[in-house]
């Protein structure tokens, strides 16, 4: 699709330096953290918006695929070259924190500021951006609005698009465009910002970013209840939330999940503890925070829980921490292969939604380690395939995965709670949605992108 | 536009009884809260989706304009017909509370549901919707979603898109969809919700809503400050905020509705005190609220605050929120009628406002009141003509508002933050927006609706 000419125009924008064919830079480019792999045939590192513009302009009319990429470390194809074209590699020039803004709580930031860069940045000045997806250590600001990222934090403080108030960004018709303001209200004209939330790099090439802050809390505070049942542990969510009390964080591991957490960490627990829930609280006073642990115990001890312990100090607390941490890496012992998903269904049907895996995973031979975000519902379910090399045994895994999304979505769920559609999901939107809704999504990228240049064949578009 | 062969396939649909052309259901439909009028050629009463969808389906192959109908009481002409057609009146058959789901801490309603009946039902089950616009007695929750209402509780929780879920709509083409979850992640598909939210009616017929609910604070405590200069009351906004208090509102009147307000309530604070600022904390433990206060107060007294109130009972509270709410009458003793805005600018850029408006003031011969939601940036400015009846002062009156929107965008603000574009601010949308975003606008219109028959002529597209 990309002939010698092409290249030679791009070097006249960004410079020979800046524009990349040879086969090194087109493999490194291929891939992100799903491990499908499709190389582009470009790889350009834009210096500023202006050739942005001229380069979506010049592939608009010669009809090229422009796919803009920050780390490369998304969950399901959003950033990888499914049809071929250009890479927008944003991480060499568009790396910068704009401003800190402390009188209006607020910060401009260009897309492939690291996440945790900014969290340490912000908090340096005493503020807090909340949103703290796993993947916060390398992934992007920019990727993180594209996928409308989630995290850890979001029961108590939402999820990437609760904190995105304006954009630049480039249309593939060259136009540079503003969405938002620097204000918490703002009702003139559509709300574009929340639309380009999670629209993966379809839409527009986002340059610029303002996030909304927060005063860090002065007081945080981590716990853990150990469960005799899934489903308690399900149960006790819904109950502190009910409560009044909003932990920033309520993180579970189910049983087989549990186990694995334990062995790779050493540590032992209790043989009749079956789900292990974790939570942390926050606060300005330490009364405040006591209100909340004891609250929260009081609800435990209702509950079957059968023992809770607080962290004593910053070590105690990362220990806590690290068991979440560890889960994905540690569920390896089951198989080879783990079938990762991020369904997410209303808290309440949580416990149905556990109930009807461990059914799947009996039905298709699986052991389907689940944990993750039980304060919101989001549930990463890990179908583990022990011989992948096995087509019959894989292709029984994608069966079983495809089950766990009709269940989701029976259960009011979705098939996506923060890794997106990408490519890897997009044969399961009919699952999810009706084709007059995908036929609006269609109409709606060619508002945008009419010449389909943007992100192809993502979404399921 | 509409003849007798297109009132008689209404009917068919509807019956005779929910389709009315004659003089006095057309002139009730006319208005709004603007004053503007405009009839509509005919109205209907839509039972349910299915009679929507077949409606739209037939107006959209007719060109008939539709205009959806709540409440009638937007302030900027979001609900008549500028264009003549078909008013779909939803509060007769569209105001039903269809869920309340204490486990989800969410509620499915129908968008004619009143917003303060619906806050009132949920309070009952000891839960929570923050979304309080002025107009919360009579403006419906569909009315709200479609301008994205505010209101002044926004500061601690947010405004109307912070709370919808998921919605169901008939577009145009009379396809039915639901966008959205019962979820607070969802990154499936664009963010259909987030954008029909503040569309005014152009985009899709809203049916149904699904609202986040929160649990309801324990303690909420009311409390003012009497401030030297509106320019420390204003500082004193962002200087809590960075304390990392976060309060439910914080509401100023300047010198002039301050003035108007103590006339009106036969009350008199002190001579030297030009702005106040009203404030509502809430809170789980009385320890907290406590914190709070103090801290309100500590910032109060090094900002030249002349003496502070906190409301000792209900009463107290009352008469506190009495004077905020009745600033808006209050002002009618500076001119017979009032040219009112709401634009927002960053907090920060509070003084900046207020002083440049009391220059325009000056400049056009004047008395400008300003009151509002200072903690998040959102000022009613209200350019008070004595003679409206005198054209020349009307028009000099518009000068001076479409001045008030230059400095507002010029501090890097927006033309409404609550009230919407309408037809009252179309024209002044060229002062915002750039010809490629309100073409983009117009492409995005389109892909919902391509023969233009939802609310045509709304925010100036």
């Amino acid at each position: 699709m990309l002939n010698k000419n092409h290249i030679v125009f791009f070097r006249s924008i960004v410079g020979e330096e800046d524009c990349k064919d040879d086969a090194i830079y087109l493999k490194s480019y291929a891939y992100d953290s799903t491990r499908e792999s499709f190389e582009p045939q470009c790889v350009i590192f834009p210096k500023n918006e202006e050739q942005i513009s001229k380069i979506l302009c010049y592939c608009n009319e010669n009809f090229i695929p422009v796919v803009p990429r920050g780390a490369g470390s998304g969950m399901s194809g959003g950033a990888i070259c499914a049809n071929g074209g250009v890479v927008l590699a944003m991480e060499k020039y568009f790396n910068q924190i704009l401003e800190i803004d402390e009188k209006n709580l607020l910060a401009r930031v260009q897309p492939a500021v690291i996440n945790k860069t900014f969290q340490n940045e912000v908090e340096k000045v005493g503020l807090f951006y909340p949103p703290d997806p796993a993947s916060q250590d390398f992934s992007t600001l920019g990727g993180n609005v594209s996928e409308n990222a989630g995290g850890m934090r979001a029961v108590k403080y939402g999820i990437t698009k609760d904190y995105v108030l304006a954009l630049r960004a480039v249309l593939p018709n060259g136009a540079i465009i503003q969405t938002g303001k620097k204000t918490i209200k703002d009702v003139a004209g559509y709300n574009l910002s929340g639309l380009l939330c999670g629209s993966e790099g379809t839409l527009a090439v986002i340059t610029e970013i303002t996030l909304k802050l927060r005063v860090k809390p002065k007081f945080t505070q981590m716990m853990l209840g150990l469960f005799a049942s899934i489903d308690s542990c399900m149960h006790v969510v819904y109950k502190i939330l009910s409560s009044g009390v909003t932990p920033v964080a309520m993180e579970f591991l189910d049983t087989l999940t549990l186990k694995a957490v334990q062995k790779k960490m050493h540590r032992v627990f209790r043989d009749d503890a079956k789900a292990i829930l974790i939570i942390q609280v926050d606060g300005e006073i330490p009364e405040i925070m006591d209100y909340q642990i004891q609250k929260i115990q009081e609800i435990f001890s209702q509950n079957e829980c059968l023992e809770s312990h607080i962290a004593k100090n910053t070590t105690e607390a990362q220990e806590i921490w690290a068991m979440r941490r560890n889960a994905s890496q540690s569920i390896s012992i089951y198989g080879k292969k783990k079938l990762n998903e991020d369904i997410t269904v209303p808290r309440g049907n949580l416990p149905s939604l556990l109930k009807g895996i461990e059914e799947i995973g009996k039905k298709y031979g699986f052991k389907i380690a689940c944990f993750g975000h039980a304060g919101d519902g989001n549930v990463h379910t890990n179908v583990m395939v022990e011989n992948p090399q096995d087509n019959a045994e894989l292709e029984r895994g994608y069966q079983a995965v495809e089950e766990i999304f009709r269940l989701a979505i029976k259960l009011e769920g979705t098939l996506s709670g923060e890794h997106g559609i990408g490519l890897s999901k997009a044969p399961f939107m009919k699952l999810a949605f009706s084709d007059a809704e995908m036929e609006l999504f269609r109409n709606l990228k060619k508002a945008f992108d009419p010449n389909n240049i943007l992100n192809p064949k993502k979404m399921g578009l």
